[in-house]
């Protein structure tokens, strides 16, 4: 089996768990061969762990630059996500980068553009894009058999954070540093899914609350209302205060209902005649359809992150359709973009949103980060490639 | 056992129900010996019901004139409410009345100074509060062991009705004739219960969709965002072109979450410390609480409705507390009045909203109301008391 060298950068919580599985073998058309970051103590980490087969650079252009990766796994910092894999793609590297696609879409759609020109396999890791629930969900709306959605809402209150996790990292929860709260660090899943599932709306009005819960300087509790193009309308409620949380996805549709629970209990409510047909012929006032309830019972998933790698590796090998093409990362962070222009302007944001003025207002709170030392990174990330 | 002489207003769908019921002795305390409704038809099927023990009368001034009755029961049209209200209490006749209170919240203010001068009796059928669900959800919050509330959301879709509905009076479903849609006429109940266990918001912002499942020219689908002043948030989400709807209403609070689905199957989720003491003290940056989880079995509740009969007989003869004072149903009024101003206007209302705002809009809407008749039946209503 042909195997494609592949690099990390990026040893944080999710890198480390990647070059973990991939120096493991859990996806064998991977093969580990260079690791990036910035910090000595992780790199000296990978020496310890994976021995002198894996190449340490404390530079991830270097790495790039160094011709032993054909491949590269992106799980910096979500501000250099799209410089970084503009660097890899410049160099005839195939890229999966791990969510969110960027912080603003501006900066998010030069790097489609360069994926586009580029030719090369471009992937982002949206693993929840494997769980069998959400692939019926999407399956069962997009074959038409429920006709159109009327009301989709996800509450998705169960993203609890105590404050330590915020103090883990003064990246953490600023607009400098991350870019925002809940929405760019925790929903990137969620809002990539219900794009995905449901389309685009494009209308948004959102209910942004900065340190809510936490003492932070962003977001962490977001009430938002949509309308999408077709007439339906959605609701997305996310926090990272409630304990015990909601993981409760909703969609009602012209012919029946899903809801879908903790991102695998999956239950269809199906009608004989759409509503409208119902609706025309029903002689009696209260009259009501007949519906037939099914429950899907799903094997459980075994590592969707995995599975995204081995849907890349295949997309390179064998040129198989990609899970999650890299350019539709732009989808869910439009999203999160519009619902914090919306509470920036108090106002309804019709989409697609006006790029520029959400960089202005994003670089606005940057300014006055509390986490300083960013600006500086930001710079030095956009200078380098 | 002293028995109260009753008589009832109005004999359409709800009326007719309680006159049966009463007239057999469901509550006891009650001797129906009066009805009234405008239409003779009406009166001749309470006669061939009844017999001669219960009088008729077609104008409902000459019942609470004749000296029959000690108290009244009022189902008329919504408009009616208010000054059936007052004419009765102004004769000395204890008041139960269906809900909605009124359709503006500028007459059943006069209506509640009416009740307060009186000193008589006034209740509203409120009869969803007679839910244990709904009554533990109160006792529970009130008690303050849950802390706070954080967010309330009800989608409350499973009030379905077919065109054939909204085509069976006339009046239905219009601006002069009923005063709203889905939120004056299916929703009372949901926003009375919103309000007696979480309590009064003072901001809300609605999306009110205008005839988007039916041929009507009121509202049939809203989505409505809300913050409370102790700073939760809450969503209301209604609509009777869902099938099928779904009824759950969940609340997060400080020390766990309570979600009540079709009224009855309650589920609490109680946390050992407060969120905000957890957080503070929680060392590691995925920590989570180990939470209780308790699902109540309460059994059925027979005949709500005469439940609140029951009571209100017994607040006459024994001072029994009121289960739903009438002077409680401005709340929910106001929070659909509030809905549909911010609708309207489009923008984010605050409460206490403008009433003569509101009352202007709504006479604005009533005129140009396909019901051309209201108005005049409306106008000699007021006459009349």
């Amino acid at each position: 089996m042909k195997r494609i060298k592949l690099g990390i950068i990026g040893l944080g919580n999710m890198g480390t768990s990647h070059a973990r599985k991939i120096f493991d073998e859990k996806c064998p058309e991977l093969e580990l061969v260079a690791v990036s970051d910035k910090m000595q103590e992780r790199l000296d980490w990978a020496k310890s762990e994976f021995g002198d087969k894996v190449c340490g650079f404390s530079d991830a252009v270097e790495m790039l630059d160094s011709k032993l990766i054909e491949a590269v796994l992106i799980a910096s910092p979500h501000y250099d996500h799209p410089p970084l894999v503009i660097a890899a793609l410049e160099r005839g590297i195939h890229v999966l980068c791990e969510k969110p696609a960027g912080v603003y879409t501006k900066q998010v759609r030069e790097m489609n553009e360069a994926a586009e020109r580029s030719g090369l396999v471009f992937s982002m890791m949206f693993q929840q894009r494997t769980q069998p629930a959400f692939r019926k969900m999407r399956e069962l709306i997009s074959s038409g058999a429920l006709g159109n959605i009327r009301r989709a809402g996800w509450i998705i209150t169960n993203w609890y954070r105590p404050q330590s996790y915020y103090d883990s990292g003064a990246w953490r929860a600023t607009w400098s540093g991350e870019g925002g709260g809940v929405l760019l660090n925790q929903c990137p899943h969620n809002l990539d899914l219900m794009q995905w599932i449901c389309g685009m709306p494009d209308k948004i009005h959102a209910h942004c609350h900065i340190g809510k819960w936490h003492n932070i300087e962003v977001e962490d509790d977001v009430t938002a209302y949509m309308e999408f193009p077709g007439g339906a309308t959605g609701t997305f409620i996310t926090s990272t205060g409630d304990a015990p949380g909601t993981n409760r996805f909703e969609i009602a549709l012209d012919k029946g209902k899903l809801v879908c629970e903790d991102n695998k209990d999956l239950t269809l409510w199906e009608l004989g005649l759409t509503e409208q047909e119902f609706s025309k012929t029903a002689k009696r006032a209260f009259n009501r359809q007949e519906v037939t309830k099914v429950s899907y019972d799903f094997p459980v998933n075994e590592d969707p992150h995995m599975k995204i790698a081995h849907n890349f590796a295949n997309a390179i090998l064998n040129k198989t359709p990609l899970l999650a093409d890299g350019r539709e990362g732009i989808n869910g962070l439009t999203l999160s973009n519009a619902m914090y222009l919306s509470s920036w302007t108090d106002s309804e944001v019709l989409l697609p949103i006006d790029e520029e003025l959400y960089y202005n207002e994003l670089m606005k709170r940057a300014k006055t980060s509390k986490f300083k030392n960013v600006a500086s990174v930001v710079t030095s990330t956009e200078g380098s490639y």
